[in-house]
């Protein structure tokens, strides 16, 4: 493994790095850690990296690694640097061969995007994107049990991520996480949305399925000074008839990392937050409430849910572990690429380059209906997984 | 006390009687309780009230009750038929100079609810409209801690008011309460919308104080054949630039009554659901979350809230409490009336005309907004209380 | 209905009357609500009781009431009065005839229990026993599932009461209620034990029906200088084999009245708690959890909890709600007696006087052990309801 | 790091080397995975480890690595086999100079324990035992507020362990963990109490420091032909005064690993659960109870708490992390002997093999007092930590 960003201070580049070391099958041998070549090397020891290894940028590192023989060589570099870098990141390395893992949002841009999948679809290697609520064991239940009929047809999507942490003004600080999240040079046309509406979005699209078809949408900025979107609510029309709500907060006193999601079918419904993660809640009229758990083998979970556990019921499984689970979905696939074998390229369990390219074009057509009085604006991407 | 309304079957009229009963201030001895006035003899003494004084229709109640001694007489009635009665019931018994307590929406119509306004302004009459989850302790002390200024500057208020119990298409049966509700004649121009939704945006209201400017809205209708909308999504603009969204459900299954709240202020947030009343939790950015509860002589309640309690901390209370506190206040002033004293006609604890001529033109509103492809609709009237 | 406590500033005389008139079967008539006649008269008004009705003693009123017409006469009398004066109300009560309702613990101690239990039995009258938790509709539900077999045989029955208003030594202000329950002339050998322990030992043989065998205690009095428990645990073996666990505190800060019941057995397992009263979790091995509610008509509730209902799922009922469905069993008993009807003496819907009885040997039993240094005692009773 | 145990189908086995390694600070080298070397063999690439240091027995691993130049050889073994192994293992390895993690509970009787004390105290090695739920963030933070009087003086500590895994005879089947867990031979003198009460009385140790006085202890072996107890209730006094409880259950349907700490303190009081471990209530009469979570940065941790988090607020941390947590704090001191400097024995952060020594005097001290009746049993131990 290797890593673009992850420095001092970084949150993200941490857990990656934990995420991907979690079941020993990678260890992290190189990175670019930062832009600034001596910090870079001051940061290698702190992850085990050999300073050697330690490079002052993306294209150093590409080109260093490229020339190690095969076997020495990194097999997939993490991408965890902020939204303007992504891009060109991601499409060097590609381009050089290495396979992808890259944080959300994938570009700065639609365009970006497209381009990006044109170069991945034109490539061989293997590219995943950390949409990584999508690896929480409850989550990937629900969508095997939706993808089962055991909610019936979907009515309804709805999904809340509200946070606190930007009630005030911090990115004027040394708030490195607030100042590139809140600066539009950086993070791109959305703030809040770009951020954690993705996500929310994301997260219904992988478990329903469902294809959105427009979206009307309404943003704010609250904090006096701040450049881009701190709050705001999308009202997502999918193509099946059914209805989807984002609300993305970014200004909620005390409130951490909630993110919920509810879904309605015809046949039942059920209830997920992100902060109580081992447990979600299924019911349907006529019944007692059904409280499904992280419990391998306990005979009441799918089977993707089941394999994507490390522990026993009950005992707590996090973010770690739901990070963890999109690097393994990854490592098989780079493992089956390396073994010369096929792989899936749009159907993955991980999310893709085309979950990337949904989750730009929901951003700007979010942007575009609230510049026009909250208009709809279309969803649909031909690119879209189905 | 006098009911019009409450035959057997009916949920909401018990509901009312037990309410108004609880704190020994009245006993109902007078009903309309059906327009069958057979049945409403029949009715009669399951509610202790004596058959001579049961009456087949809301005018003959008003008559005979006139002509009484006037401290034989009764001195308010509770309505509690569908929708589509209350305005000329309510008409009448005010020009007939009877108090009232009316259950929600007010009217039929906005129309009919500005046409009731004047009425009640031109005469003398206690006027209550229940709303029934204003008289929640723990709402209550939002409001108050809020119109403290505790909570800053009001930012979001979000709603959902998520009910399961028309997942299905009940109202063919014999399932009275689905029948009406689901019947425009009945129920006016919404469904979900008229029934829930408008308690859900008169409670941000209560709470807040915040004055609505538009909203936009956008309705489904998810149960095959059912004629009025079953489910929706109302994002509301209020002048001082805060955002409210509003959701309602009937379609959600295995959802009771799962009614919940959260204000975002620029100091602290808040949360409430409905199914656990007796608890509010409020946030504040470097404090622990604060779970205030229901808990008289505790010294953490406001004191609207505290004179709302009937029991010690950690007795539960739930909907009859909340619905006897709107009785109880509306006692109040109906004793000031009695004693010829002036009472506030517009900014009551109890919610009143006010509030019914805002209940419906936010229902009006949001209808219209749909049928327009969601466009921003205004939602300011001239009479809300402010 | 007549009542003997209640006086201004009495907690459990308003609910006695509360509950007792939800349902509109009866009235209060009569009282005897302080032993102060001037006090008592003044108290009349604030239940609507008439002052020609108002005692200044219980021998006054059920001598005054015995001469009125039997149609305007009081059919029960409800005791709300401390512990040390059950007895004497109760068995004056049940001699002159009337019918009682009586709050727990029955009697100062099990002497007069046991006498009291004979004077009932020699008598025609009906005695309730206001154990009020038994009146929830889950812990019905609990019962009946019980009873039904779903869980098997019973291994563990845990429950824990936990209070935090006697923290501080507030009887030596002017608290009335701490003063009597911390006094040993007015409360019994026991505080804590006496006042909660005996509800959740109560509610353990109610939903279960196990029969106890021996009991092993150890009791606390944490706050200096008061002179009962204020906390302790006692560990019961029951006859078929089960092992159950009581726990009570009053000593626990911010604690409110969390009274909490887990019930162990061979196929199932159940939890419930008195602040949430309106759900229980049942779990079985190899399926999800099983939230039931109380949700009358929805299929899920067994029948006497459905009976227990006033209100449709999801809208909160509480303490009154139970408090009156101990009342509302009594009436169906006292009404069979009006009508010469013979009723069930021992197996009630209520807590009646053998659960009296059992209840003091309890207390006895606990402070026994308590004081032999945790020894078992015995704590069968022939008189235990099977 | 070098593991004995953690073979194919281990769990605790495969905890230790993740939580381990989540820092990047120590990589497993080495494991006596199984005492069969072709299993042992078979399990190393599983774990990432060269065959070569694949042994089939923890002398022939210690012999080897101590033969290892310095820089080469493992610096520390964790033990992860079942309890009847730990102390000969630990003996030879302490005795060659290997620091030590060792899974609790620490022997397999208090002779053993005691005796191992004297082992460790003879040598320079850290020697680290894994109560891991001490590692929980929120735990540090609710000893080290009860340090700082927070709580005031302590009066009562509950604990409950409540698990439904053994609910039914699956020993028979070929369930690894079940089977040496209640067999005497492997597991000790208890089996629920040997294998969890130990962490809820070690956990209340460590949360309150309070010292034990005197246990009574009834256990109960539920499932019929099991050779050990599954259930069980101590209560225990403290010598301050203070009063406790551990109930411990492996027979309780559809718990999964459901531990809940109470504490009260004359100042307040604090819960916590396992299964919920990121955050801990504390309450104080007049003031609405306080939400601790784990909010790094918020302002609302304390210092130790604080430095045991690895992701921000509202990013769930669980098992992992917890136990993680132990192996940093032992590195800590492994770092400082390899630098030749001095460390602390007794007061470590992470629970040491003086917790070890207390915790086999409570099995033993609970066994002997439930086959004498529950009798009251010394608890106290000279080596006990204060």
């Amino acid at each position: 493994m290797g890593i673009v960003g992850g420095g001092l201070g970084s949150f993200i580049g941490r857990v990656h790095t934990m995420a991907a070391g979690l079941d020993h099958r990678c260890t992290l041998v190189a990175g670019a850690f930062s832009s600034d070549p001596e910090k870079s090397k001051k940061t290698a020891p702190t992850y085990g990296v050999d300073e050697s290894r330690a490079y002052g940028s993306f294209e150093a590192m590409l080109d260093a690694e490229s020339r190690l023989p095969e076997e020495d060589r990194i097999d997939f570099i993490s991408i965890t640097t902020p939204n303007h870098t992504h891009y060109e990141i991601a499409k060097a390395a590609v381009e050089a061969g290495f396979n992808v893992i890259c944080d959300k949002p994938m570009t700065f841009d639609l365009a970006q995007a497209e381009a990006l999948l044109k170069t991945v679809e034109n490539s061989d290697v293997v590219f995943a994107l950390t949409h990584n609520y999508t690896g929480y064991p409850m989550i990937r239940q629900a969508r095997e049990m939706i993808q089962a009929g055991e909610l019936g047809t979907i009515n309804a999507i709805r999904s809340q991520y509200i946070q606190g942490w930007l009630a005030e003004r911090v990115e004027d600080g040394d708030h490195k996480q607030a100042s590139w999240r809140t600066d539009p040079a950086k993070s791109g046309a959305a703030g809040a949305f770009g951020d954690i509406a993705t996500h929310a979005f994301n997260l219904g699209r992988y478990v329903t399925g469902e294809l959105p078809e427009s979206v009307s949408c309404h943003l704010k900025t609250f904090v006096e000074g701040r450049r881009l979107d701190d709050y705001g609510t999308a009202v997502i029309r999918y193509q099946n008839g059914a209805l989807g709500t984002v609300t993305a907060s970014q200004i909620s006193h005390g409130r951490e990392n909630d993110f919920e999601l509810e879904v309605d079918g015809t046949l039942g419904s059920l209830k997920w937050r992100q902060e109580s993660p081992n447990e979600m809640v299924v019911r349907r009229n006529g019944q007692p409430a059904q409280i499904y758990t992280r419990a391998p083998g306990s005979g009441t979970m799918t089977p993707l849910a089941e394999a994507s556990c490390r522990l026993p019921a009950g005992h707590p499984e996090g973010f770690y572990g739901a990070f963890s689970n999109i690097y393994a979905a990854a490592f098989d696939d780079i493992a089956r690429r390396a073994a010369g074998e096929s792989f899936e390229r749009r159907d993955t369990v991980y999310p893709n380059v085309y979950d990337g390219v949904e989750g730009m074009l929901f951003i700007e057509q979010c942007v575009a209906s609230h510049q026009q009085n909250s208009a709809w604006m279309p969803l649909s991407h031909p690119a879209a997984r189905r």
